[in-house]
Order: C-alpha cells, then structure tokens, then sequence
C-alpha cells in the first residue's frame, strides 16, 4: 500500500490470471510487430509503409493499454480509490492518443495511395469504437472525476460506464479481427488458402487477441475478485448518504 | 404464471429491451435474406447456391436463438426454474442443430468447388465457437439437467457456465462479421470501395449484429433485471445446504 503498510495479498487465482493476461497482451504487440516486419516490409511514417503504423498502434492502444486500464481496480485492490481512478483515466487516456495516431495513419495513408474511407464493415466498427471510445472517456472524467458529479449521479451512471466499458473493449477486439481479415485479403488472396505462413501466422494473432479479451473479461466479471471497498470509503459514503439523502449511517 | 395465478410484473425497462432485441433479431433475419436473395441468387441445398445456407443458418443459429436462449431466465422470470431450464437448453439444442446445417453446407460447397477448409480467421473463430458452443450444452445438460450434480459443484460451475455463455455469444456474433467481410471482399472486392447497395447492406447488417449482442448484453448483465429466485427455491436450496453442508437454515 502507499502508506507503507504491508499490502494485503490478493486473491492468489487473480493474481495468476493477470500476469498470464500481461503475457498474452506482450505477445499480441510481439506478433504484429513480427508480421508487419516479417512479410509486411516493416514500419515508417512518410513512405510507402506508414499504413503499418495502423495495426500496431491499434492492438498496442485499443486492445492492451485499454485492457489494462480496465484491470486497475483489480491489480490495485488495495489502494486508495482516488489514486486507482486517476491510472485508470490516464491509461485510456494513452490509448486514445495511440489509437488516434493509428487513425491518422490509416487515413493518410488512404489519401496517399487514393483508397477511398469508410466503406469497409471493419471501418464502420472500429471508427464506432474509437469515437464511443472517447465520449466514454470524457464522460468518466466528468461524472468522476471532476467534482461536480453528486453521489447519486455517479451511482446511477456506474453500471452504464462498466457495461459500456466492457462492451468497447469487446467491440475493439472485434475490429481488430475485421482488420486482420481485409489485410490478408488485399495481401495474399491468392495464397491464403494454402496455409501460407502469413496467414497462419495471422489468424494466430486474431486467437490471441480473442484469448486476451476472454482472459481481461474473465478476470473483470468474476465476482470474488471485485476491488472491496476501504474501511474509509465504506465511512466516507456512508457520511455522503446522509448529507445528501438524509439517511441514518445505521440504516 | 404457469399455475394461473396472476403473474408477477416484469421491470418495465426489461419488457422494452427485450422487445428491442426480438426486433433486431428478426430484422437480421430478414436482412440476411434480402442479402442473399436479391444479391446472391437465392438458396438452394444441393446446388451452387448451397453456399448461401451457411450465413443464414448460422445467424438463425448461433445468434438470434442463441441470443433468446440466454433471455430466457429474463423473460420467464416468475415461472418454475425447471420448465425455463428446460426451455434454456431446448433453445441451445435447437441452434446447434441449425448451426450444424450451416456448417455442414460450407464444407459441403467446399467440396463441390474445390475449395480448401479451414484456413481462414473466421473459419477458426466460427468453427471455435461452434465446437465450445456444443461442449458448453453438453456440460450444462451434465452439470445442471440431469440430477447426478450435487447443490456444491452446481453452484461452483455456475458463473463459469454463465461467463464463457455470454463470451460464446460475443463470438458468434464477431464470426459473423468475419464472415460478412470475407464473402464481400471475395464476391464484390472491385465495387465493394465504391459504396454499392450490397456492400452497403451488408455492413448494415453487421451493425445490426453488434446491436443485437449489445441488447441481449445489457438486458443479462444488468443486476436488477436478474432473475429473483422464487420462495420455494429459496427454502428448497437451504434445506439442500442443511442437508448436505450441515448448516442451520437460519444460519
């Protein structure tokens, strides 16, 4: 813990889980990377190859800051709450950036080579992930926080923000194996059919990125490993119930 | 109720969600069909249109009853817990063997046109969703239908049962719209950029998709909207737990 009491330990199952999730997403970043410099002619930003620059901020901002950033309050259990929220905000707010430099790369490179946007089902979704993405981030920041959201607002919008959070990760995963699709399929039509390493090396990243959302999304719902509130901010909202709803900390 | 006593109200918002997603899921229906009819020559089993079995089936199947199939416990929410089981995994059954069809027409049209199996992502993520999907009715029709399992490990497999249901339910769908993307981008890849009607639809219907995964979704997720167990089961599962555990009933 912060203060430099020793920390309580946490669920020994979690634990597990979260750094076989950390594995996985290394692995993920690991492996676009190997197919872009393998077979795709690697990474630049004015060229030829600034396309590149796409998938791999995708997975690395969409898919694992963002996973990661839903696994704070579970990894920092026994934190104070203020500190935990402030990560959480920061680490989306990192994915965003990188996935907006990954949307810059696509559109650019678009423009470049004269492909029209936005005609795809894989740019349909993930531009609708991106840009919920963030209104999902600026509504967090306001309702919590900047103060001026009450108690009983962010409780109402509580639940909206974890299912909504949940279903975007999902919604980003989804994409991101929409993307893998087209990109064989501009790439090696003619040779995916014959397991060509490329494409089984591809479709390997697309298990991954499915293993990865299984394992965050596992680690999220299951019940026992929620974050359990401080002694002080059990106190703390039961002091704020009573200021503002009028009821009896003992009730 | 099923014993004619008046029923119980259903939460309002419940009644409107799940009205929403019945919507949805016969308009992906419909959508499904207008695709294949009016851009892909229609249906047919043993012909060259067998091919076109395959989408249809597969969102009837592993989206649309599957989806209902998880309703069910919203839905018949006051009626006896054995009769909505039974319901849950006639449902299940009955998309498995709608999914098979599906399956079994685009190895069948494989065959016919030379085509190799399994080398495409969505070839992987649907085959793998379906052979979980079927390994997951078995071990609920195991664990919960027949009565070997005792009250413990009922309990203990439970929330996994429920966790990889809803992550088996994502899958579909994202197979899906891996399946929309391979079959525009190998049927219509020169016009697909141009904005044509069917590419159009098509990622219509793919949108449609995720909003009937994010209905059905939200609909089980949402705490309120769970099912509340009946008095008889209640005093039925203490006297189990006395019974098996040795706990007091008012313990």
């Amino acid at each position: 813990a912060m203060d430099g009491s020793p920390a309580p330990a946490s669920p020994a199952g979690l634990s597990a889980f979260v750094a076989v999730s950390q594995l996985l997403g290394l692995t993920l970043l690991v492996t676009t990377g190997a197919w872009l410099g393998r077979y795709r002619g690697g990474l630049a930003w004015h060229s030829p190859l600034q396309f590149n620059a796409h998938p791999l901020c995708m997975v690395l901002g969409m898919v694992f800051l963002q996973g990661d950033a839903l696994l704070v309050y579970r990894v920092f259990r026994h934190e104070a709450k203020r500190s935990t929220k402030a990560l959480h905000a920061l680490l989306h707010g990192l994915a965003l950036v990188i996935a907006l430099v990954g949307v810059i790369a696509v559109f650019e490179s678009h423009q470049t080579k004269g492909i029209p946007n936005m005609y795809s089902l894989h740019s349909w979704c993930g531009m609708a992930a991106f840009v919920l993405y963030l209104l999902q981030w600026l509504l967090g920041c306001g309702f919590f926080l900047f103060p001026g959201a009450s108690f009983s607002l962010r409780s109402r919008y509580k639940p909206q923000h974890i299912f909504f959070g949940l279903a975007l990760f999902v919604l980003s995963i989804a994409s991101c194996l929409l993307g893998i699709t087209e990109m064989l399929l501009f790439t090696i039509s003619d040779t995916y059919s014959h397991f060509v390493p490329e494409g089984v090396l591809a479709n390997t990243l697309g298990v991954m990125l499915v293993a990865f959302g299984l394992v965050v999304g596992y680690v999220l719902t299951r019940e026992e490993w929620k974050r359990p509130p401080l002694a002080e901010e059990l106190a703390l909202s039961m002091d704020f119930k009573t200021l503002t709803e009028g009821e009896s900390p003992g009730g």
